[in-house]
């Protein structure tokens, strides 16, 4: 089927970098008509007799018009992102330049391409998997070292390796299985049971796997919602600025970051830490009476991981015990913070020593260091660094949850010794729920809902 | 001196598409080590050995860590934008990604361009001359037909080669007069001063022509500015609405033009009309309240043009006479604008024949494209259209003012025949000048003023 679509697809265009004025802006052209459009418009060699992975300096032209000077480059199928023929040509990177030469291609016979439609492309003709395809997107989106490794890890085949390498294997298993059906009443058996159940418990340990690394997935792609909390003055504002002001001289030697106008944002050793604004979180009037406080409570419900803030110069020992006793009710993780190590006495200092606190002076960023390491310890990123895979899309954690119950289905019939028709059931939910994932099994709503997220020209 | 240059200079690299998530983003190298530095963290085929103009996809790695999967360009010098090897990494279009590719091509030995400084390069190395290296950054700024087209011109030679070929003529003239000098009291005369004075006399209707431009020019790159005045309820908010919703109209079918924040622009036949805010002209509470208005008046003394609008239904014949006579006193040119043909008489209309009114309906959109053609009437396209060159750029127009005072200079010397000293002092005068627009007079301050008004990584 996938290759059956190649021959009947048009040809499509679109710009592939972002809006906006900058040196350059590329314009895409994919399909069987790619190089013999553009090869209207432009003045220079001729492109039909050029060989794949070419450059060619000329111009394109709207009749005696010149719109522009470009490089135009040539890839000739399947040797391309899409495996159809792709054109792309380099121009000045105007906006009026960009629509203008876009509009004289669609004139020409190109149709302006749909969210996501080369990378839809790429998949139908066998370039990568659905999975793969999705984790184009989330590289694009990705703004951290760790949701990039992940992305990346997924783009270059990630899981949908082992995942493929097990279904082929429980593809052959429900195949003999209903071979054994055609059989009927001769009670032959063609697939081992013993065999399948070995198979279907080593699919679910890495399915189960897989399952559990989606919150840490989650927390690499969309960052870890945090909650500074602490009495009025305890110096939360000067903590968060004193995090954020550390990140943006670490990211400041970097020309043209988007992150100016991330305020709320620290990045820890490739890890986002979101910081949910808990009303006046940075006020210094501060709204956030004590953490018995219901408003707060709810906002501390959301997060990951708290962080909360004790004056040490102010506080009292019972009340301190009172108050991380609630957190400890909570269940959330947290982490208590002793600050205002700058003002305090050592007599002071002596009356907390049994609460286990994090010590540290915001105002003059001491011990920082040492609260980035207990925030770290708490994400427990180590499955992530020694290279397992991560799961981050919902999409994929749904259908492994459902891969993962027609795996429980398939191993209780064989121990209740199932008929081979439920058996076979259920053996082909399994194998169904996983290749929703690898995009073995799609229907175009799927397709069509994925690849609309994407943005135009990829 | 220009080719000497190229030797000595490092490799420098930047984002040469705009900011912002995009399918992918272009990195540029350019340099003597350009494809060197590449090669230290490109995984795939040795860059180091394949020809210029070629495409080669592969990874960018950091040490063991991919980066991205990217596809790499290689221009080997002379034959690139810069006239050094160049090399443009395309990669996927994350920030995160962009930014650990630049830093790591940092890392390995590429400087962060200044802006402008690729463009730089190429002047230095002979690649175009000044006038049109900055034409390139009016090019990329051009958001209208003609803006695209002076600067597109510009950027192919424009005047500058015909500066220069008269610029050559003169210079053979200036040696000859300064070889009299060496000849002292001999007088002989190696330069004939008839031929003399038809070169300069050439030349001077040359750059006469070019400095008539720069009026229309200036209009071209920054458009026109508009005031459309007239008594409450004259229709000015209705005229202008509809004027932008038909412009709208012919955009929306444009993917991803970013002229949505634009409100009061129109684009009539490639010219930008840019209307003047007189304060409260789109309100329905006008604070205009008559053409008297001092502040209106104000307003009205910048525009270009000017479009009075007339309420036919309610005016009075006198008034009306009034009105247009101050319009004529203050010697802009200007439209005047019999609205609201939709809610008049005969017997009403015919009042005013005498006026040579533009009539229409703002509300029906009726007669607007009269009252288009109008307008482009005033703005005289005539020169343009038919292939002049046109002076847009203001430094070039200061050039050629003080060009022209040096030649008639020279025609004076000439005519009455002053001393060969100041002969020469005053053509070389002119050559300085004239030399000033191609670059082939230069001082750092005045590239780096240009340069630095370009963009990043062009």
């Amino acid at each position: 089927m996938k290759s059956a679509i190649a021959s009947h697809e048009d040809t499509i265009v679109a710009l592939a970098t972002p809006q906006g004025t900058g040196a350059i802006g590329v314009i895409r052209l994919s399909g069987k008509e790619a190089i013999s459009i553009c090869n209207q418009v432009f003045r220079g060699k001729d492109l039909s007799s050029q060989p794949s992975h070419t450059i060619h300096f000329g111009t394109i032209r709207d009749g005696d018009k010149v719109l522009d000077e470009v490089l135009v480059s040539i890839f000739i199928a399947p040797k391309s992102f899409t495996r159809e023929n792709v054109v792309e040509i380099s121009c000045h990177g105007s906006n009026y330049i960009i629509r203008q030469v876009i509009q004289l291609l669609v004139r020409k016979g190109a149709r302006l391409a749909r969210p996501g439609e080369f990378t839809q492309r790429a998949f139908l003709h066998g370039q990568f998997d659905l999975a793969q395809a999705e984790a184009i997107a989330d590289l694009i989106a990705a703004d951290s070292e760790a949701a990039h490794k992940a992305a990346l890890d997924q783009m270059r085949g990630g899981f949908s390796q082992e995942i493929s390498r097990l279904r082929d294997k429980l593809i052959h298993f429900a195949s003999m299985i209903e071979l054994e059906l055609d059989f009927g009443e001769e009670d032959v058996e063609f697939a081992s049971r013993d065999e399948l159940k070995t198979l279907v418990t080593e699919l679910k340990t890495v399915v189960s796997a897989l399952i559990a690394s989606f919150d840490l997935g989650n927390v690499i792609k969309n960052g870890v919602p945090t909650v500074i909390a602490g009495k009025p003055n305890a110096g939360k504002s000067t903590l968060l600025n004193a995090l954020l002001n550390e990140e943006k001289a670490i990211v400041s030697d970097i020309p043209g970051t988007t992150r100016d106008f991330i305020e709320d944002e620290i990045n820890i050793e490739g890890i986002t830490f979101r910081f949910i604004d808990t009303a006046g979180l940075r006020d210094t009037t501060d709204k956030i009476e004590a953490i018995g406080v219901e408003r707060t409570q709810e906002k501390m419900k959301q997060a990951s991981l708290i962080i909360y803030m004790i004056d040490l110069s102010t506080a009292h020992v019972t009340e301190v015990g009172q108050e991380i006793n609630r957190l400890e009710n909570l269940g959330i993780p947290f982490i208590a913070v002793g600050n205002k190590l700058d003002r305090v006495t050592e007599d002071q200092l002596a009356q907390f020593k049994d609460f286990k606190l994090c010590y540290l002076s915001a105002l003059n960023k001491e011990n920082l260091e040492n609260l980035r390491q207990k925030i770290l310890a708490i994400v427990q990123l180590d499955t992530f660094k020694t290279g397992h895979t991560v799961v981050t899309n919902l999409r994929h954690y749904e259908s492994l949850l459902k891969t993962k119950q027609a795996l429980d289905d398939v191993l209780n019939g064989i121990s209740r010794e199932a008929t081979n028709d439920f058996l076979a059931l259920d053996i082909r939910g399994a194998l169904h729920h996983l290749g929703e994932i690898t995009g073995d099994i799609t229907t175009d709503d799927l397709l069509a809902n994925i690849f609309s997220r994407f943005c135009i020209g990829k």
